[in-house]
């Protein structure tokens, strides 16, 4: 039900040269489905990640953050679904560990070298001997050419495998950007999204990779939403191996870098936009783009206050062009001095809302047509400055409700 | 399907002196049903109200606050459902102007001595031929007793009449407390509800009436929430009629001023829980209660952070005790320094988590026994300090979507 999505061609993912995937049927909540993927980074790649901003993080969050504040070097990344690891206390940092531990004596590195990433259910014990237990055959798979199936192996109630790849020249040098990304609920990341790998070959300074996966997360996984809820265990690290042979990028003022730049940022938004269109229940996908705001801020303040309204999700649903609710949720975003008299609403071509109010040519047929695509673009001017953001999100559905309702059984 | 609601037995809600009620079946949106209420007040009643905090607020609420700014004295009130007159500009502020003049003239006062009020969709225009139309026919019906056919002519998606009475001894003269109030959807009061409505017969001086109207919203209305949506027409309104022939409340000081609010407070409460009750496609009432806060805002923010999250309402939903979705609910409040291994969890009497993990003995029967009923206590505990708060809400079923996605066919 995934609204215009499908699994990419495996041929489109280029290996990122530097980066191994194997996975593994470890048996974490269900046999019989991909559960378990592991990474394995050359010597010297850089590794950045930014991380959910929930204060009830799971635990291979902190672990993650530990790691990669400490060690020197990342070499593997390991990653289950099944089992989210959080809201488990202080046996739960013990399991990440170690989970850590045993990547690390598998793979001849130090337990510090290790990323440990969970998803699936909260509150719930990790079963980190059926976990261990799948990293050699995950091991024993690991070629450089898997990504689909390590899109898939990190999927939960995701049904399409996210995955986005580019291939471009930088400074005459064949480059490659390839990424996976799962959703498919709880997602209104903060910082980062439920999941997300990004490798470059590129060689690029850890410092400046930092720096990257931060700016990347604010135009991408930093501008979704499903339902509103941030995951404990949002994650979205940028590896960049040097794969590619060419000196290090090590700083903004190398002419590679915008470029660099504009490449992993297309893959994470498609990566992004893919979580939304496969978010649960989706029937629509639809863009909220603010502008004439005060800051950009306030734009996405109030881009998230719409896409966030479960009124105006379920009018989407509908094809319902019950318009005054989005209305109401731009009057709800918490922007102390708006003027509603100032406020202009477009849904794709169709001028509907003049300030403030009702537009005197808007017809009703219209606005339905709109709302009856499956693609629908929100336009919110609000009169009070140049600054503009744009947010993507879904409709609220009968599926939604079912999905989540039925999540753990 | 409310939870556990059924309509008031008209006999126990008493008049109160000074308010007559009529109604009549005007024909706004739809023929045959109640839809415009109007109310006399007694020349010298006090009038008092709080207005919704969306910035997109509709054309009656402003009016509202106009008169309410200007007018030395209030003689009616004109309630309609059908139409909220919201997102309708200057048309719709000239159509609530004609309403006042339009009862004024009928009821022989000046138009700004006449609040008005409107529900129902918002950005269509007010048919206000109609709503004029109706008002003799509710003006010929003026009678005390009325309360019950008052709360019938204000419901929409409302399934059940709500209304609310108290009779009490103040300093040893009979007094009544009595009020309507209407939900059933856009409901995260801010300030104030969607339409309510709370008459005594005691005597209120009008600046101690406004501190009093606000007071009680805070521990009533403002403390609901069905969809997390603040509505653009919110209006909660207290009347104090003195017919009750007892000398002025004058200011807080009086020994009857906190007998009066407690009774007030009781009733705005009974009517806020029956607008959850009743909220849209609702099956389980649901307490959240939040305690060992370093501040009532903050253990209000966290409670609603639990109350809104479409996680955690589909959960209870399924009578599912997927309670990780509470604790990452509490993470994403927004306390930017909040320690999770600190969070304590109970369900009614089950204790589910300790220190921020799965509480070691607790087993997911006893949690789900108390998710399979329809009245469910969760009490949150921060370890912060000593403020708490407590937030009334329901869950998200099929209902709500179906609900929504319909409410304008």
């Amino acid at each position: 039900m995934a609204v215009n999505l499908s699994a990419p061609e495996p041929a489109s993912l280029r290996p990122v040269a530097g980066v191994e995937l194997g996975w593994a049927e470890a048996g974490i909540r269900k046999l019989g489905r991909k559960d378990l993927l592991l990474l394995r980074l050359v010597p010297g790649a850089a590794v950045a990640g930014v991380f959910t901003q929930n204060r009830s993080c799971a635990a291979p969050v902190l672990v993650c953050r530990e790691h990669l504040a400490a060690a020197s070097a990342v070499r593997a990344l390991v990653v289950n679904t099944g089992c989210a690891n959080a809201g488990t206390g202080e046996p739960g940092l013990a399991d990440a560990r170690q989970t850590c531990a045993a990547v690390g004596k598998l793979l001849g590195c130090e337990a510090t070298a290790v990323l440990p990433f969970s998803t699936g259910v909260i509150m719930e014990p990790l079963p980190v001997a059926r976990l261990i237990a799948g990293l050699p055959q995950a091991a024993a798979r690991f070629a450089i050419d898997h990504w689909p199936q390590a899109a898939e192996a990190i999927m939960t109630t995701d049904t399409v495998p996210k995955a986005a790849s580019r291939r471009f020249a930088l400074d005459g040098v064949p480059t490659a950007v390839t990424g996976i990304a799962k959703g498919a609920g709880m997602i209104k990341p903060n910082m980062a999204t439920m999941l997300g790998f990004v490798a470059t070959d590129a060689a690029v300074a850890p410092a400046l990779l930092q720096r990257l996966v931060a700016q990347v997360a604010e135009v991408s996984f930093n501008r979704i939403t499903v339902d509103g809820d941030t995951s404990t265990n949002d994650s979205f690290v940028l590896i960049a191996t040097g794969g590619n042979g060419a000196a290090p990028i090590a700083n903004e003022a190398d002419a590679r870098y915008p470029l660099l730049a504009d490449e992993v940022a297309a893959v994470a938004q498609q990566l992004a936009q893919a979580i939304v269109r496969d978010g649960e229940g989706a029937t629509k996908f639809i863009e909220i783009a603010v502008e004439g705001a005060a800051s950009e801020a306030e734009a996405k303040q109030v881009a998230y206050a719409v896409a966030q309204s479960p009124l105006v999700k379920t009018a989407f649903f509908a094809s319902d062009p019950n318009l005054g609710r989005i209305l109401a949720a731009v009057g709800n975003a918490g922007i102390a001095d708006l003027d509603a008299a100032r406020v202009q609403l477009h849904l794709n071509d169709v001028w509907a809302a003049r300030n403030g109010g009702r537009h005197p040519d808007y017809r009703e047929e219209d606005g339905q047509r709109v709302m009856c695509g499956a693609e629908i673009v929100v336009r919110i001017a609000l009169g009070r400055g140049t600054a503009s953001a744009t947010v993507w999100t879904c409709d609220l559905s009968h599926g939604y409700v079912s999905i989540n309702a039925d999540y753990r059984s």
